[in-house]
Formats: C-alpha cells, sequence, structure tokens
C-alpha cells in the first residue's frame, strides 16, 4: 500500500525502448519508458497501447497520419494499427497495455524485450 | 486519431467528484476528475482503481492506512479495499477503471453518477 512517484521511478533507469513495470491494474500493466530516435514498426493485433507523455516529444508515425505527443498529452493505438514511435532526446513516457503485450508487438527484433523479461522497478 | 491533451480535458469542466471520460483503452475507461473535500467511504468489489494526481493533493483514505498523492504520483487501490477520497481545493486527478465502475462504488449516494451516466469529454 504504498504511492508510486513517477518522477523518482522514471530516476531508476536510463536504458531506452526498455519498458519498465510500476504498477498493475486490472490486468493492465503500467509502465514507463525512456527513448530517443524511432523503435520499430510493428502492431498489437489484440492490444489497445495507451501513451502519455511526461517529458519531451513522442511522434506516433502510423499510416492513417502521425500524432505528436507533449507533456501532459496523450493517445490510445487501437488494436492492429501499425505504428512506430519517434521519440525527441530525453522523452519519458508511460504506457498501459494488458500484461502480455510485447512492446514490439509482432516482431521481433534486436531491441525487443519479451512481455516476460520486462523488468518491475 | 487524435491526441488528448490532458490539460485541455480539465479546462472542459468545474463539476466535483464527477468523472469524465477522456479515453478507452481494452476495456478501461480513462477518467478525469476534480475535488475537494471528501467523497464516501466505498469499496469495488472487482475492480482496481488507479490514480494520478496532476494537480493539488488527494488523500486515499484506507481502514489500512492513509495514501497522499501529490503531482505525478499514483496509486492503486486494490479490488475490495475500502477507501474514501480526500481532496485539496483544486486538486485534479486521473482515474483509470473497467467501464464498469461506478465512482462511489457498491455504495449510492446522493454524488453517485452511475456508470452509465459518466460523460465523455
Amino acid at each position: 500500500m504504498k504511492k508510486i512517484s513517477i518522477g523518482e521511478k522514471f530516476g531508476l533507469f536510463h536504458e531506452e525502448w526498455t519498458p519498465k513495470i510500476i504498477a498493475e491494474t486490472n490486468g493492465q500493466l503500467v509502465k514507463l519508458a525512456k527513448g530517443s530516435g524511432e523503435l520499430v514498426w510493428h502492431k498489437h493485433e489484440n492490444e489497445d497501447e495507451l501513451f502519455i507523455v511526461f517529458k519531451g516529444q513522442l511522434t506516433i508515425q502510423m499510416h492513417e497520419g502521425d500524432v505528436t505527443l507533449g507533456p501532459n498529452e496523450m493517445f490510445v493505438v487501437p488494436k492492429g494499427v501499425e505504428h512506430c514511435p519517434l521519440a525527441e532526446p530525453g522523452t519519458h513516457f508511460m504506457m498501459i497495455e494488458p500484461g502480455s503485450t510485447a512492446h514490439t508487438g509482432d516482431l521481433k527484433t534486436d531491441v525487443t524485450v519479451s512481455a516476460e523479461d520486462q523488468e518491475w522497478i
């Protein structure tokens, strides 16, 4: 029964595109991530993916058009929609998605951290 | 496919303890609320409830001990845990919970807005 300081949690890691789990609610995991540059194009067949930006700027590139988020802005990538995150250096963001979601979706790449290997902080 | 500005959404309403829905993701609703003073003691038998504070101070009173949240702090009230939110004047916060969740849980009071009547903004 402890509160979670989002700023403090962001201070606990430096890796980019490596989501860290900070909470679980109703089967959804709340994750924090840092990023700069592009991740990879991917989709999540059965899961929506919520992004909230805390610092910097995150562009969710999609074939339907890009969405660019600054601090305190959010977006839900609907299930099945192919997307590729693109972040300014030093971007901090939160993701909320089911426990089963791998961050590169149906694509396995060098940067992929499998859902089972995602770390709690 | 539009981004959501959390600050802009908070500017769209003034009512207290009247959650407004701003997004849906995997069957969970993302809601914004303002509050001051106490709501009521209640619990959600089957649903966890995530709180993130954006402005002010929100105390989640629980029989197990209170948790006080400032900006950028969050807490998940586990299902079945009786709680009573207590907010400083001008507190703004986000809640994430299943679509079926009424904000006063199993208790119906004068301030209760039923899940079906909660408004999208």
